[in-house]
């Protein structure tokens, strides 16, 4: 298709939804923008009149996810009330972002590497973990979280439960779960144990 | 080093660890004959002395995981009792499979592709996969296993938290978890649940 041919098509928005498919597709890494250029089927120009290059795509695509992580730590249920149940619904919270901004996220959680922006956006993950550690140290000092794990232990298995859900969950899939049921499942495993 | 020089102090378990960390890092694809020579200090004809070629050090290295953690599910604890104790038996086991051998499943768990041995490394860890779902399903039909948390999910939410280890686990680091303690955790946070 010639190069005008769609290039009004593309917004910002639908470019940065091409980029990032490419980018877990590929790795950052492995992503040229003749990649780009052919998976969004417009020219390398096209897509330079909408970003400075693919450093800005990713920053972009991380921005979104991270936005929506740290937008769950300023929710009135994420501030307010014991530790334990501010952890709760901040694990609620954060598998719904997940699974609500599924690529996004996804590409947060492989982002390894050494350009600023990588760096930055592991820097902004590790924070975010961070800060859900420190409620769960601080849930582990009101006697609200079982005394026999280890809370940074906790804070990785935590983690590694909800992060696995991007793994496997797909939105469209016939017969799948809903976001919500998937943040449920989490909440009850993570909280309550299998076991009846 | 000349070819010479090296070439006897490999043995085929050796070479195995080396290659292992290589496929790791670059991924089964991206790995040549080359790489692995280059790594393992030893000239490439030295390597065909061991082995066919990177398909036969894949099988074997996969084979170690599989083995491990089939393995397990023979072991009595895993035979004998109630679902929901064989469950939590073969969690806590696998747990320890993955930080005893945990380049070899970390390996595993990474392994997508096209090979022969790709496939069928996948297609036996779909088995084993299913073997479990099968124990939490028959857990749940005991009503040992909460209600309202879909056993298909709990499924994979159990593996999600037990893989993850493979993330962040590293046997030599200081003041680090045993396998042990880890396998402790993840068996107290997927059954009893993090709340006191």
């Amino acid at each position: 298709m010639a190069d005008g041919g769609k290039r009004d098509t593309y917004t910002p928005e639908s470019l940065l939804a091409v980029a990032v498919e490419v980018f877990i597709e590929r790795g950052y890494d492995g992503t040229s923008m003749e990649h780009l250029s052919k998976a969004a089927g417009i020219s390398k120009s096209s897509i330079y009149h909408h970003v400075r290059g693919k450093e800005e795509l990713l920053h972009r695509a991380v921005s979104r996810a991270l936005d929506g992580l740290f937008g769950v730590l300023e929710e009135p249920g994420a501030c307010e009330g014991r530790a334990v149940d501010r952890l709760e619904y901040v694990t609620r919270r954060s598998t719904e972002v997940l699974t609500a901004d599924l690529p996004y996220v996804t590409l947060l959680l492989r982002v390894r590497g050494n350009t600023a922006t990588e760096r930055w956006a592991m820097e902004r993950r590790r924070e975010f973990d961070q800060r859900v550690a420190e409620l769960l140290k601080q849930a582990a000092a009101d006697g609200d979280i079982r005394a026999d794990v280890d809370p940074k232990l906790a804070t990785r298995l935590l983690f590694g439960m909800i992060n696995s859900v991007a793994e496997w969950y797909r939105p469209q899939a016939r017969g799948g779960h809903h976001g919500a049921e998937v943040a449920d499942a989490v909440v009850r495993m993570a909280f309550a144990g299998l076991r009846t």
